[in-house]
């Protein structure tokens, strides 16, 4: 999505930012801009008993604690699977052996961000979370009409778009429901 | 959004780079990173006849054309509404004297990002396009269901997350289809 042509002209602790010279329509030439940053993943954990595990999250520069899935961004290197797996141990302490990648998403037209959306079904708490030092992370399980409600309703507010999209066509519509209860659960 | 202790450490042409020492939960200390960009305004034009106003726009660096509505970057000093006038009547060549704001609308955790969605009713073709030498667009009819289900679909794909929102709602539940009408035609 960036071109490469494109020059990198700063490099950040997220973001990096590279331009290049575009031809315009006319001929003439201006200096376009695009973003590299470190894709992301997101987990949606089912419990044995049938659960969502989502969190309660606090950050250092927000005061404020948000509901969200487990998730962060990917080390260089990693695959996206990986970084779920280190991802979801390290917050939560669970493992599972059922993992599906759900969703692939892209984040912005000027930013270079894919989003992968993966769901980790039957997790089983097998360590203490290890948390990072900007990380303070309370776990909560919540039933699945629950999540739909908390995503619909943006109580559930930092999450990817496409999780938002299924959970409000599944608070409306019977059969987007069953589809996103199976595309969650399996089976 | 940004702290105000926060440095820029880059100027972009769009993006600028901010960056601030952040104490951690254990005391410690890492740069914490965020962007500021120009806000932006989405308008949504209805016609004297009832139609919507939407686009086919092409741009410098993408072959494929895209669907979207009116809209662009607000200029340094505008004001959000002086911003939908001037980018309307640059694009479309048209005017309204019924405008409203319908939603304002935060990019992002990490980006210091406003979009502004007006709607801008009863609009009149007033003068050519002017447009900018990275903007092919040529303008499209369309009937309030056919832009509720051309949102839903993704047809139209570069839009407020907030009408994308509003059109799947409308297109499963009647009450939120009344409402939305009512929010882009008033009265």
């Amino acid at each position: 999505m960036i071109p490469e042509k494109a020059k990198k002209v700063f490099s950040g602790v997220i973001f990096d930012v590279y331009q290049w010279e575009q031809e315009m329509y006319d001929g003439s030439v201006e200096i376009f801009e695009k973003l590299d940053r470190p894709d992301t993943v997101e987990i949606i954990m089912t419990t044995p008993e049938g659960k969502l595990l989502i969190q309660r999250q606090q950050q250092p520069d927000h005061d404020e604690w948000f509901l969200c899935v487990s998730g962060g961004r990917m080390d260089k290197g990693e695959k996206p699977i990986e970084s779920a797996k280190r991802e979801m141990l390290e917050e939560t302490g669970c493992t599972s052996d059922d993992w599906e990648l759900l969703d692939t998403y892209c984040g912005s037209s000027k930013i270079n961000w894919d989003l992968y959306v993966y769901v980790a079904r039957n997790c089983k708490r097998i360590l203490e979370q290890e948390l990072d030092v900007g990380e303070r992370i309370e776990l909560m399980e919540v039933t699945f009409d629950e999540f739909i409600q908390m995503v619909d309703s943006k109580q559930i507010n930092r999450i990817a778009e496409s999780i938002r999209e299924w959970c409000i066509r599944a608070s409306y519509d019977k059969t987007k429901y069953n589809e996103l209860k199976q595309k969650i659960y399996g089976g």
